[in-house]
């Protein structure tokens, strides 16, 4: 069945389902606009992110289940980065109208898979038909207390620089997405793929980081490791140095690239998606961070510091070099 | 220029400036996500509107500005149709490479200056780059008291059915925009063509009507009256009888359909994208809706009433038939 053959109210009946809908959502899907209920004291937090078939997810290298799951792991990635809580979804759907239903249904169950282990729900959006590539629209909305909130821009010379969790995953398995690359261990070609097409949600990291009071700066690394560092030193006119034994590189990464002979540690640095936080930390706070991520089950990296010194530098072996600012550039 | 010379963090730089910020945007464009300070004791409204090039506009026949302004056109009628205050929006754009940059410039030069009535301020976005059509994806939230919210259905039967302005103008612009129709008056064809491609936003009429108390359910006019009033009733399980001689045709429709040997009561019946609001309002209090309504300069059409039994029904000169519901479905 395609989407034509049910039209546009059809669709939306099919996947305007939330049985477990909180109380301060006093209406959802089905009227001119969704309204909530903010929490007393709280600010709003909101992002948004397009989806586009071919430049962001490419059908035959991915299910609509994981463009789906991937979709909420970005959205709460940006939430989380500002020290919030992911609450509530809106998706817009343009669908060439030969689209099977199936895409849909699949595409809601992967968000509705990553929805409920974050306790996000689906207030609203909308559809429509369209004669190019499926683009998926989602705007997520979160909360977080007023002094919770961590700004992108705001480190300070001596802050010591945290990642929540091994980097290079997801540049890995865009490797393998991209190219016709034999890997004899399906288990490890499997596992690599699903860091780039399925990543896991940062639940309750950039939050948790919050709530110590010791975060200066944070942002999530979308785009990857060097370029969403060098962003946040740049534009606070400061620097970072960080240590290459410190790095921590997905063991993932590691395995497949004895395989292809390539390097992790590029995919580490210059590899975007894998949506860890990246956080500068004031290190007289460093064990009390350590702990409140540790209570969360999550990694905690301390992988250099903030420097007045302007520019990208690593250490290796004694020896420091300056890092370019790789990364991905949309129209670059 | 085109948006691939620029970059994307050069043309969201392009687009990022807010010189008007309220004081109750903690943090606008530039970092992970937006932050907001709700009104104290105020619900949040929110809705998203999928524009797709070729599908809601076609490049040919209306200018990137028309598209922006028309863009905040249907976003404040969903607010408004909530009973609710339009104040923030973000824009996701999707665009292929070799977009001019001045598309860009010119589609925010409308959205700001319907924004820059309605007192909305742009507070964040995405940006990507596609092979497709251009796709915009518009968020826009608002507020309202929680005694202020009126859902799409809760009509009574008794309920007056009140339009907020004219109708059927939208579907004459559609009819030229469609169609090669030579018109001798210039003026008629231009005004025409504005209604279709460049309507104003409701500003304040919703919020209007749910401040009087009076209003039971409400929506805004975007598939067209029959279909519009048709759901309203469907879900509620009610009927309505609207009067043929009490419906507002918009004057250029009834020009235009002169000029053209067409038909303005269908525009009026059957055409979208009016964007006024449709509300069922308690007799008793007519005449305040009335007064509430003409002190912020809107119009008040009473046009027929909602009817314990179902169905839609016109009134034509003592005779009465029934309508269909007509109107536009995506994957229709």
């Amino acid at each position: 069945m395609r989407c034509s053959d049910l039209g546009e109210d059809g669709v939306i009946e099919l996947i305007s389902k939330d049985e477990n809908s909180p109380e301060n959502i006093i209406i959802g899907i089905g009227d001119d606009a969704a309204v909530i209920h903010p929490g007393n004291d709280q600010y709003t937090l909101i992002s948004c992110h397009m989806l586009v078939e071919d430049s962001h997810f490419i059908r035959s290298k991915t299910t609509p289940y994981q463009v789906g799951y991937k979709g909420i792991t970005k959205s709460v990635a940006d939430i989380e980065a500002m020290g919030g809580t992911s609450l509530y979804l809106l998706v817009g759907l343009s669908l060439p109208p030969h689209t099977e239903l199936n895409f849909v249904d699949e595409l809601y169950r992967g968000m509705e898979d990553a929805n409920s282990k974050c306790s996000i729900h689906i207030i609203g959006g909308d559809m429509t038909d369209c004669r190019g590539p499926i683009t998926i629209s989602l705007t997520i909305m979160g909360e977080a207390a007023p002094d919770r909130i961590i700004k992108r821009f705001g480190a300070r010379p001596g802050d010591l620089v945290l990642v929540t969790g091994p980097l290079g995953g997801a540049a890995a398995g865009l490797h393998l997405v991209l190219n016709e690359v034999s890997i004899p261990d399906r288990k490890l070609a499997e596992s690599a793929l699903l860091r780039q097409l399925q990543p896991e949600p940062p639940i309750g990291k950039g939050s948790a980081l919050a709530a110590t009071g010791a975060v200066h700066a944070m942002t999530d690394i979308s785009d990857s490791l060097c370029r969403n560092l060098g962003k946040m030193c740049t534009f606070s006119h400061l620097g970072a140095t960080i240590h290459m034994d410190k790095i921590p590189i997905d063991s993932i990464a590691l395995d497949l690239a004895r395989h292809t002979s390539l390097n992790a540690v590029d995919w580490a640095l210059y590899g975007g998606e894998d949506f860890e936080m990246l956080a500068c930390v004031d290190p007289r706070y460093a064990k009390d961070v350590e702990k409140a991520l540790g209570e969360i089950g999550s990694d905690c990296y301390f992988i250099g510091e903030i420097t007045s010194e302007p520019g990208l530098k690593i250490n290796e072996n004694g020896a420091t070099r300056e890092l370019t600012l790789n990364g991905f550039d949309h129209f670059g």
